[in-house]
């Protein structure tokens, strides 16, 4: 403990571990609530790699209860549509209006944001806010002793509070404390880039997010910042990840072969020294251990196909604190018994809320790969979405009683 | 040609060649139209192998139209729907009511038959019209000398006309003459039964053509002489026929393993001494040689699943029959030089006609037998299906201008 400056609260009420978007918004809303909160980051600084971030109206909804979504939106960008292409023939097969409508029936809109942008304003807020932030401190392990959860940096530092709250990311160390599964590899991988519309002479204009959907691949591209940015995502099916090996800029024109030349040409502006390997894991049935609970993608990590890793992020620390603020912070003092009720309720809440984000996005990733006579009805069911009916984006996007 | 019958016209106006469905509706409706016809058939007397058959709009039209519908109708069943149900879970994914509503936009009914009463139907039609039947007789040739089509049968005997149908069948003898292609393979086996619905106690009423959808497998129940005989037909890709060998017994209870018990169930009710591999060719251009010219399965067989192989060839005979009504009995004086433009015109309408026929069957076949996310997207596509929306079905049962 004699590493440790003395500023540093290391008994205090709510450790969060891991200062990605998960743990930072956890860290905020817990904070709102009334909680004394210590967030620990890993890494040196805190900071995201990566490029756009599509956060739908669940996502936003939580932004503007929390006072930070005219923030975000000062950065993002509102799409107009979210706009299907068969990436063989180039048709549009189907069309999402984020329009009016849907604005109303979700009470708050979808937004593209940059995620090193989102993640800044939670590390502003939360600081803000009086959060606590650590960096290069390395949570490994937790234990509960008594009605304390503490838990042990790799340096030998150990942190105590009522309630340790595990982001530590798909490849946490604290989920061991609850399963012993590993995450699950899909075989796709994604190349991501981010150039400024002006450098790459764009024509196209960036009112929609265009999804190219092709047999093992598809491609993603939409405005970032005002429109100046062009965000692409190409994901496919890689053999070389397949193999447990790494892809390369090699495998990437070969997967595209057979699509429409707008997509080929569209590979131009792509990173190609970068990419991400896509993990998810199956459905957990609980995600606490004492005075440990995990959320996140510690928690429920989920391919990217509904766009919904930081939006169940951002629900996860909404609902959990609600619930602190009802069974912990209920009034000036504080009942640190009133952890566990709060933790389990929202396990119990929140596994079968993710459990079929996690199903779906699986699901829904499936139906863009399709070939073949899967191609046939996945086209045709797309094209006779009616764009009144929104029974495939309630469940999702609606406000939840 | 000592060996022929003096009674026998052997040079007469048409000669249909095969007396199967196809060979007897066209030499029907051309004796109807006028012309002196005689069919030649291979096998030693008429008759059918086969259990029921399922008759669309679009070829009880024609029935109709030839004074026949009633007959059908007399030993047949008119089903009140079209039922597609999951034979993995047995839920209901689908429905064609064959309603009034129906009848009302196609002119004409769904009926359900069986393929020897529908035979038998045709034979004594043909014969009442004055159409020479001929039996034990195989051509296996045709050739055009001047304007005269000269058909050889195998036994030395030749027949004489302004023109030769051929309607020998899937493997038909005399496609030789437009085409080198072979039948093309499905993979797939029908095993068949018809047995009395007394016999078997049948608990459901037998109202609904079922169809059970499954992957690689399909299972289609329904009634026969007016509800008296229910028809199964049990539909799997065989390990054996893709080999090139025989299917048998012992593949059926495999194929449906994984289906609902009712479908398994089902199984008891189907002939396993004989078996039917699925065949069809690829489309054609043109099915015209000199004066000879194909229709029904030798011009172009077709998977079964839209149920049109006897629809077609009820088609092609109505077609063939109108034209050689314009171009060749038109008033008292036969005008043979008139055949060669009927023949065009009729292969003109109906390559286009039957190749989609052929295309969309395969697909629509597909479309039932998929599994994982295929089968999730036909299931919500087939639900989705509004009853108003006769989309699916117009361009197969809609009257063609």
């Amino acid at each position: 403990m004699s590493s440790v400056n003395a500023d540093i609260p290391r008994v205090t009420e709510v450790v969060v571990v891991g200062g990605g978007i998960a743990g930072l918004a956890s860290a905020y809303a817990l904070r709102r609530a009334g909680a004394a909160v210590t967030l620990v980051e890993r890494a040196p600084e805190f900071g995201e790699v990566g490029a756009g971030l599509q956060l739908g109206p669940n996502a936003t909804r939580v932004l503007k209860q929390w006072g930070l979504l005219s923030k975000v939106i000062d950065v993002g960008v509102i799409p107009g549509n979210l706009v299907f292409r068969d990436a063989m023939n180039g048709h549009e097969i189907g069309r999402q209006a984020l329009d009016e409508t849907f604005l109303d029936r979700y009470q708050a809109p979808y937004v593209l944001v940059h995620r090193s942008d989102l993640h800044r304003i939670l590390v502003e807020a939360a600081r803000d806010a009086g959060v606590t932030l650590i960096t290069n401190e390395h949570i490994d392990r937790v234990e509960t002793v008594g009605n304390r959860g503490i838990a042990y940096g790799a340096g030998g530092t150990t942190y105590e509070a009522d309630l340790i709250v595990g982001a530590d990311g798909l490849r946490s160390a604290l989920r061991k404390h609850v399963s012993d599964d590993e995450p699950v590899r899909s075989g796709y991988v994604a190349f991501r880039g981010a150039f400024p519309a002006e450098e790459i002479g764009l024509q196209e204009d960036l009112e929609d997010v265009i999804v190219w959907v092709g047999p093992q691949c598809h491609f993603v591209q939409y405005g970032l910042r005002n429109g100046s940015v062009l965000n692409q995502v190409a994901v496919f099916k890689s053999p070389a990840v397949s193999r447990g090996e790494e892809s390369g800029p090699e495998e990437l024109a070969a997967a595209y072969a057979s699509c429409v030349p707008a997509v080929q040409q569209a590979m131009t502006h792509i990173w190609t020294d970068r990419n991400w390997p896509m993990y998810d894991r199956e459905p957990i049935e609980q995600w606490v251990d004492g005075r440990m609970v995990l959320l996140g993608d510690a928690a429920h990590p989920m391919l990217q196909y509904l766009a919904q890793g930081a939006c169940q992020a951002l629900e996860d620390a909404d609902v959990l604190a609600r619930l602190a603020a009802r069974y912990v912070f209920d009034g000036n003092t504080h009942n640190s018994d009133g952890w566990p009720a709060a933790i389990e309720e929202f396990t119990a809440e929140r596994t079968v809320r993710t459990a079929e984000v996690q199903r779906r996005a699986r699901a829904w990733g499936e139906s863009w790969h399709v070939d073949g006579i899967g191609r046939t009805l996945r086209n045709e069911l797309f094209s006779r979405r009616d764009p009144s009916d929104f029974r495939y984006t309630d469940w999702l996007y609606a406000p939840r009683s």
